[in-house]
């Protein structure tokens, strides 16, 4: 049985956990808070990040989400989430990059900074001006998952994908952060709102994370 | 034939180049420069980073330097860099990840900003304590590589990998911009020794970008 290294509102292990439900692969959660560094735990990953997942039987440490989940696709061939032509998985990586990347780094890293890091570990105030700066963003990413649902049915293409699943990661804890305005996106939200309501998402929309509390919107399905 | 959009201190456009030349697959080289923001290069790939790769016959654009890893490595049976078991593989992606995510953001992205950036577009002084800081980093990850090497033949094991490939393009525009202080690192000297002088490398280090020069030990083979 896997165990699975990680804190509710981590993306990487949202998008990780997504794709192990999804496939049917069963797991233990056990929680790691990175930022407090433990010893064990740069033992096993010396950058200290989640996720990370240890396999005790295979005698298996893996690390770093895109490398995880390309293990789980090589190694687990039901419910593919990385299928098609060798161009469609160029595609699904790439946006798979872009929701890691660029929606993380733009909007999801500094509302973790400023709405959880700040509120547990250093115990300060957000910065509005970063709040705002990261809403900001996360509308002009909105403006282009909806110009991607305009043109296919899913974000890569034809078919559900580790895309999907990697940027409705991203979205879900910018969401529970308060960090979307899910006005004027409604092939987004329609999109989202397919996602919410499977069964492989629903855990995760009803876990906390300590005193932060999510906006009501959060885990409704209509919203 | 492939056009591979990139500039020379791009080290994402250098592993992507090094596995091109490894595998034989022949490209040209279209400079583009993702500071200047171009509009064709946007509308091309929409968050404006090189490596960008077009390939005319096959209709295809490809971005995000490892999933064009993946493509060509799908598509190019020839000298495999992401070879072996699937934990293998693993263990070759997660230090992918650790070369372009951590050694870049610690030690090649101040450099470049530093170094780079502000010569050539802001017009700048590089800031002394930056650069004591990335040279800093470096010397730890350096240590890290060494450690790898007392334990292994190349970084991810028995066979030359895509690990090796990402961490020498880091390591090399590290090097060309001043950041590496070699002493003490005997192992990772000798590893990347043996780099210098494979023909995939000579034509990364014969090139220089504008006005900035490199320390003169960059392109020996002894150093």
């Amino acid at each position: 049985m896997w165990q699975l290294y990680q804190f509710p509102l981590c993306p990487f292990s949202r998008k990780v956990r997504l794709l192990m439900s999804e496939k049917g692969i069963g797991y233990d959660l056990v929680r790691e808070n990175p930022w407090e560094m433990r010893d064990e735990f740069l033992t096993m990953n010396p950058t200290g990040r989640t996720p990370t997942m240890v396999h005790d039987e295979r005698k298996l440490v893996l690390s770093d989400s895109r490398a995880i989940c390309e293990y789980l696709e090589e190694t687990e061939e039901k419910t593919p989430m990385l299928g098609g032509t060798a161009a469609y998985r160029a595609e699904t990586r790439r946006l798979v990059a872009w929701a890691d990347e660029h929606f993380y780094g733009d909007v999801v890293a500094p509302l973790l900074h400023e709405r959880m890091t700040k509120r547990l570990v250093t115990r300060q105030p957000p910065e509005a001006r970063i709040l705002r700066e990261a809403m900001r963003r996360a509308n002009t990413h909105l403006d282009y998952i909806d110009y991607l649902i305009d043109h296919r049915s899913w974000l890569a293409g034809a078919t559900l994908s580790l895309a999907d699943l990697a940027t409705a990661a991203q979205i879900s804890v910018a969401d529970y952060l308060g960090g979307i305005d899910w006005a004027g996106h409604e092939q987004t939200k329609g999109w989202y709102s397919v996602f919410k309501s499977r069964p492989s998402f629903r855990p995760l929309l009803s876990e906390r994370m300590e005193v932060i509390k999510p906006p009501a919107h959060y885990d409704q399905v209509d919203f």
